[in-house]
């Protein structure tokens, strides 16, 4: 599926919209294949023995589906999450960033699905795994 | 099921293992049918236009079935969540509390299913629905 | 929600839309609070050792999804499943009904979310915990 | 992840282990890096129209799934599945086997979870993605 947002701009649309993570998400690679998005994991993120925390891994996935449907369909800041399902698989390495891995498998005229894996950086194991339903409201005529 | 931890206890333990999240969340009610458990929303949790943000419906959510769980085996700080899938049904309204009413469906002994309903404090209609897995460690001997 | 079909009604809709299941599932309680759906257990829904098989239980919770959300908007033939998580938790008793007792947890313009607990008839413990999302194809003018 | 059983010793399992459904699924491909499965659409499968049934889907993700943990960990017989979240993203091709495309993605001590994407054949759009956690009795000492 062809682009109609690049990384750049994506990046000033996401802290346009999302003021109040600003910084905290990063665009690794946007392409028609995949994205690749990157948490920068703080003291915020963790719980306990250095691993990061099940929201942070959500906001993670989350904004990665995001991110994919946007470059897809174009600004549309009323698209709302109606569903997550996240397998949570391994624990996430300690004092490493977060990456996530997502691709649209279906690009709807009301709804986008998303497959999302989470990966530590430099590790080749899934910690998570999830799949996210966008709603896309329609088109104004 | 008979529990092991009544409320007051279980608030206590919650500061112990989760420091870091410390005075977010309150237990309203816990009896052997259900939890009700309280977020406190404050700026933190909020997305523009004071609705609650995603990460933080699920970080309820997630809480809410750990301690229903933990309510019903006793302090099992290895007890990890396995998986969480949440429909997101409504916007959850502004200036006020998020509230999780949590049933565990099933405890068995390796894993434990907990339903989850989150509504608005004061509102009847669900915001979100959502089921979680918690993986048991086994018992040592 | 009102009911815009009652239950006899429904029961001619359901023989009519889906022909090749006639006589598997009935309906043995419709009311607005919710519906209370029986799959006939018979040879071809059962697995070595006499207990219902995955896919049977999945199309139960299913057909119950469809005819609580069929019964709120009226006859929709389109309407599809675009989601299903289903938490499997006990095996079901040999030898008796599966019943399914379904809840529309929202009813939107486009898409409805009906929560489904599945027992064995006679047993008070759910076998199974489903979430089901339909979506809904755009009135005609 | 080395495999344990290869496809043409799975095959004979399978009669074996589920008889009843005996011809209706095929291996296409068993390697370390996954699973292909083809359900033999026949008449049983289908809905008004020509399209494959939600439970017949549902059915060859869960078998494929099983297939694919059991490659991996070797007979046993008694793994059940516990979840199983499915997204149903495009209507299947009328007239055509249905392809399950499995990768195991974790596969720990008492959990495999198993990513599934479902192919009318011919087609190189996913008509369905799901996610299946099975769960896999402690081995005796």
């Amino acid at each position: 599926m062809a682009l109609m947002i690049e990384a750049e701009e994506m990046a000033g649309y996401l802290d346009e919209v999302f003021p109040q993570v600003r910084g905290m998400f990063e665009i690794d690679e946007l392409t028609e294949e995949r994205l690749v998005m990157r948490l920068h994991v703080d003291e915020q993120h963790l719980r306990p023995g250095g691993t990061v925390s099940g929201p942070s891994m959500f906001g993670l996935a989350d904004v990665a589906a995001y991110v994919a449907t946007m470059a897809r369909i174009g600004r549309q800041a009323l698209a709302v999450t109606t569903h997550c399902s996240i397998d949570f698989m391994r624990k996430p390495a300690a004092g490493v960033d977060l990456l996530a891995e997502a691709r649209v498998l279906k690009l709807g005229r009301t709804l986008s699905v998303t497959g999302v894996l989470l990966y530590s950086e430099g590790s080749g194991d899934p910690v998570a795994h999830a799949s996210l339903t966008y709603s896309i409201p329609p088109a104004r005529g």
